[in-house]
C-alpha cells in the first residue's frame, strides 16, 4: 500500500490551511483529527479529489505514513500538545519526525524535544506565521529542533514557505525551542509595531484633525518610502474601507478596545528574566491593557483633566517628523527585540543567524517589511553586532530621525495625547547612549538601606559604606 | 520541661535578627540552624544569657515547642524551604504552624499552604520588609494564611512589628499566597520610588549643574513637604557622604550599573499576567538593566550623539517642577501597584484591605512615606475605588502637577536625558484618562490580518470585516 509523506493532526484552521498548502505542492498527506467528523468533513470538501489519506485512529494514521515519518501537530498549545504526544509515541519508531506548529512556548519545546530525543524520536518546534492565509499561500517558517531531522522536512518546509525575492521565508533556526522563541519575539515585534502605528495615527488624528480620507494619504505615502511594509499597507487600506450601516469609516466606529492572545505578554515576561530591557514591546502589551478597560477611562475621562490641543506649526512639517518619529521608533524596538534574541542565543547556545531571521521574516508574516533588509545587512557586516543602533545604517538614521521623534513626544505630552511607545524609543535611545546613568544614587540608596555594597568607577571591587 | 513558644528555622542575617528581635519582646525562642555551628555561634554570642534554645536536630527542635507550635522558616526561598518543611512534616501536628519569612514568590506559597492545609497543617508566608535592621529592631509584616492561624501568632507579630504612630505595621492580609503577593508589590513599587528619584537627581544634575550640596538642600527640603519619606530622607543623607579616597561627593565615584535581586521582575510579570497596566515599575526594572551593560552603554555614548543640554529658565521653578513631577509620578505608580493587587485580590478572592496595606508600609519598609496616609484615607472614603487617581485628593493633585511633569518630560527629552519612568507616568495618566484610545485602529488590523473580529462603538456584537 502506498504510505503517506507527511501527516498533519489537528484539522482546525491552521491545520487545514497547513495540509492544503504542503498537498498542493505536490506531496501527499495524512490526516487526522480527534473528532473523526472533521476529518470526514475535510475529506468530502477541502481534500476531496487530492492527495490526501482521512485517518480515524491514531494508529491507522500513523501506519498511512512512510518512514521516517514526519507527523505535524496543529493542536492547541499546551496540554493538547502533550497528550497528542503520549498517543502517538507507542506507534512511533526511532529516526521518526513529530513537528509542533503550534502557538507553543518555546520552554515547553525544549522540554518535549528532550524527552522524546531520549527516544530516538526528533522533536521540532516551528513558528508559523502569517494566519490563516498565510498558513494556506505560504508562511514565515521558523523551525527548531534536531539539525539533522530538519534537513529531512526542509523540502517540504520550503515548498510551503511564503516566497520573497524568490527565496523561501524558513530557514533552519537552532537547536530545542530556538524556532519557538523566535517567533515569540516575532509577536512581541508585532505588537510594537502596531502600537507605534496606533499612535502616530492617534497625533495625525487629534493635532491635525485628519480625517480618514487623509490618513489613508498619508500612510499610503509612507508606504511608498523606508516604511513600507505590510502593516503600513494594511492601515492605509483600512482608512478607505465605510461602515455599510453609519456610512462613516468604519475604523472610526470599531470599538478601541485591543484583544490579544497573550503571546504578546510572554516576550516582555521573557526579557523581564534574561535581564534585556524591551520597554518598547512591553509598553505596547500595556497599552492594549489599558484600551481594555473603556469603561473606566469613560468614568475617568470624565474626572480627570487634561490639557486642550493646541497646534500652530506647520502641517507637512509635523506629517514628517511623525514619519520620521515612527520609523526611528520602529528601529529601537527591533534593536530591542534582537538584543532579547542575542541574549537568549548566549543563554541557551542556539547560535542564532540574525541576518537569516531577519531575512525569512521578508514575506508571509504581519511584519514584512522592507526594512528587514537593512537588518540583515547589519549583520552580514558584523554577526556580532551588540545592538542594531550601532550599525552604520541604523546610527546614522537614529542621529538624524532623533529630533523628529522628540519634538512628536513633547508635542504629544504637551497635548495630552498619550504616546507610551514613541516615548519609551526615546528613553530606551538616550539611555542607551549615556556614558553614565543615574543608577550610582539606586545603588548608594541600596547600600545605605539593605548593605547591599557598590562598585566604584574609579577602582575594581565591591565596597560598603556604613553610611550614617 | 518548659517549652519555647516559638522556633525559629535559619540563622543567616534576617533569621538571627528576628529570632534576637522576637526574644527581646519577651517570648521565648528556640533555634535551629542545618549546619550546626551557626547555632552554636549564635547561642555563643548574641543568644547569650537570653531566652534561646539552641537545637541541634529537627526532632531536637520541633519537641523544644510548645503546642500549637509556631515555626517561622528564614531559609533561602525556594528548594530550599520545600526541603525543609519535608524534614519538618514527620514531627508536626494538626494544628501547628508554619511560618515562611522568605522573599518567596506567592503562587510557592498558595501551593504549600493548600498541600500542608491537607494535613491540618497551617501555613503562613509572610512578607518582611525592612533589611536587616528591620527585622532587629521592627519590620513591616505582611501575613497571608489561615485566619485561625494569625491570631494565634498575631501577639508575637505585633510586638515585633515596626511602629507607626503608635499602631504595630502589621495586619492580617489575607489567605494562603494573599501576604507574599503583598510584599511583591511593594518591593515593585520600592523598584518605581527609587528610579523616580534618580530621575528627578539626573535632571537637577544635568540641565541645572547641581552639584552634591545643592542637591542635599533641594531634597532635604522637599523631605520637609508632601513627598516626606524614607527613601527621600536617605537621598538627602546620600549626597552628604564624601569619598575618603578621593575628597569627592561618594555618590559621584559610585559605579552607575544598578543591581537588583530579581523580585521587582516578578511584579512586572504577573501584571503581565493579569492583563494590569504597571508601566512605570517596568521601566524602572528595565532602566536597571540598561545600568547594567555599562560597557556597551560606554561604547554606545561614542556613537550616538543627541542634543547639547540646553536651558534659559527659571532654576527655581524648574526645582518646583521636578519636585510636582516626582509627586505626580509617584501617584501615578502607587495607582498601578494598587489597581495590581485589586485584580489579584479579585482574581484569588483575596479580599484585600488596600488602606490598611497603605498603613503597614508606614514604618518599618523602604517605602514608608506620610504620602501613605493619603491613601489610606482614599480608600477609607471608598473602599472600592477603581484607581488612585479616581479619588478626590489625589485627583486635585494629578490635575494641577500634570503641567509640571509635562514640562519636566518635554525638557528631559529635548536635553536627551532619559526619565523613562517619569515619562511613562504622564502616558498612563493621559491614557487612562482618554475615552478614546487609538485601540481601534489596532483592532482593524487584527481583524484585516487575522479575522480576530471586533466590538463596535454603537452596538453590542461581535463584527467581523472582509476588508479587502
Amino acid at each position: 500500500m502506498k504510505k503517506q509523506q507527511i501527516g498533519v493532526i489537528g484539522l482546525a484552521v491552521m491545520g487545514k490551511n497547513l495540509a492544503l498548502n504542503i498537498e498542493s505542492r505536490g506531496y501527499s498527506v495524512a490526516v487526522y483529527n480527534r473528532s473523526p467528523e472533521k476529518t470526514k468533513d475535510f475529506m468530502a470538501n477541502e481534500g476531496k479529489g487530492k492527495d490526501f489519506v482521512g485517518a480515524y485512529s491514531i494508529e491507522e494514521f500513523v501506519n498511512a505514513l512512510e518512514r521516517p515519518r514526519k507527523i505535524l501537530l496543529m493542536v492547541k498549545a499546551g496540554a493538547a500538545t502533550d497528550a497528542t504526544i503520549e498517543q502517538l509515541k507507542p506507534y512511533l519508531e526511532k529516526g521518526d519526525i513529530l513537528i509542533d506548529g503550534g502557538n507553543t512556548l518555546y520552554k515547553d519545546t525544549m522540554r518535549r524535544n528532550k524527552e522524546l530525543d531520549e527516544t530516538g524520536i526528533h522533536f521540532i518546534g516551528t513558528g508559523v506565521s502569517g494566519g490563516e492565509e498565510g498558513a494556506l499561500k505560504g508562511p514565515s517558517l521558523m523551525p527548531g529542533g534536531q539539525r539533522e531531522a530538519y534537513d529531512l522536512v526542509a523540502p517540504i518546509f520550503e515548498a510551503i514557505a511564503a516566497k520573497a525575492e524568490g527565496d523561501p521565508c524558513v530557514t533552519y533556526i537552532g537547536p530545542n525551542g530556538a524556532g519557538h522563541f523566535v517567533k515569540m519575539v516575532h509577536n512581541g515585534i508585532e505588537y510594537g509595531d502596531m502600537q507605534l502605528i496606533s499612535e502616530a495615527y492617534f497625533i495625525l488624528k487629534n493635532v491635525l484633525g485628519m480625517d480618514a480620507k487623509e490618513l489613508h494619504e498619508v500612510f499610503s505615502e509612507w508606504n511608498d518610502g523606508e516604511l513600507n511594509s505590510y502593516l503600513i499597507e494594511i492601515t492605509a487600506d483600512i482608512f478607505t474601507k465605510m461602515d455599510e450601516k453609519t456610512g462613516k469609516p468604519l475604523v472610526d466606529v470599531i470599538l478601541d478596545k485591543a484583544g490579544q492572545k497573550g503571546t504578546g505578554k510572554w516576550t516582555s515576561q521573557n526579557a523581564l528574566d534574561l535581564g534585556v530591557p524591551l520597554p518598547l514591546i512591553t509598553e505596547s502589551v500595556f497599552a492594549r491593557f489599558i484600551s481594555a478597560i473603556k469603561e473606566e477611562r469613560v468614568k475617568a475621562s470624565k474626572e480627570l483633566t487634561g490639557p486642550n490641543v493646541h497646534f500652530d506649526g506647520d502641517r507637512a512639517e509635523l506629517i514628517e517628523a511623525v514619519r520620521k518619529a515612527l520609523y526611528m521608533s520602529k528601529i529601537c524596538s527591533y534593536a530591542q527585540g534582537f538584543a532579547q534574541m542575542r541574549a537568549a542565543s548566549n543563554e541557551y547556545e542556539w547560535n542564532l543567524d540574525y541576518g537569516k531571521i531577519a531575512m525569512i521574516w521578508r514575506g508571509g508574516c504581519i511584519i514584512r517589511a522592507q526594512f528587514l533588509q537593512k537588518i540583515k545587512e547589519a549583520y552580514d557586516r558584523n554577526s556580532e553586532l551588540e545592538n542594531l543602533l550601532l550599525d552604520p545604517y541604523f546610527k546614522e538614521i537614529a542621529i538624524s530621525y532623533q529630533s523628529a521623534l522628540r519634538k512628536a513626544v513633547s508635542l504629544a505630552v504637551a497635548n495630552g495625547i498619550p504616546v507610551p511607545a514613541f516615548s519609551s524609543a526615546i528613553h530606551y535611545y538616550d539611555s542607551y547612549r549615556s556614558e553614565n546613568l543615574p543608577a550610582n544614587l539606586i545603588q548608594a540608596q541600596r547600600d545605605y538601606f539593605g548593605a547591599h555594597t557598590y562598585e566604584r568607577k574609579d577602582q575594581e571591587g565591591v565596597f560598603h559604606t556604613k553610611w550614617f
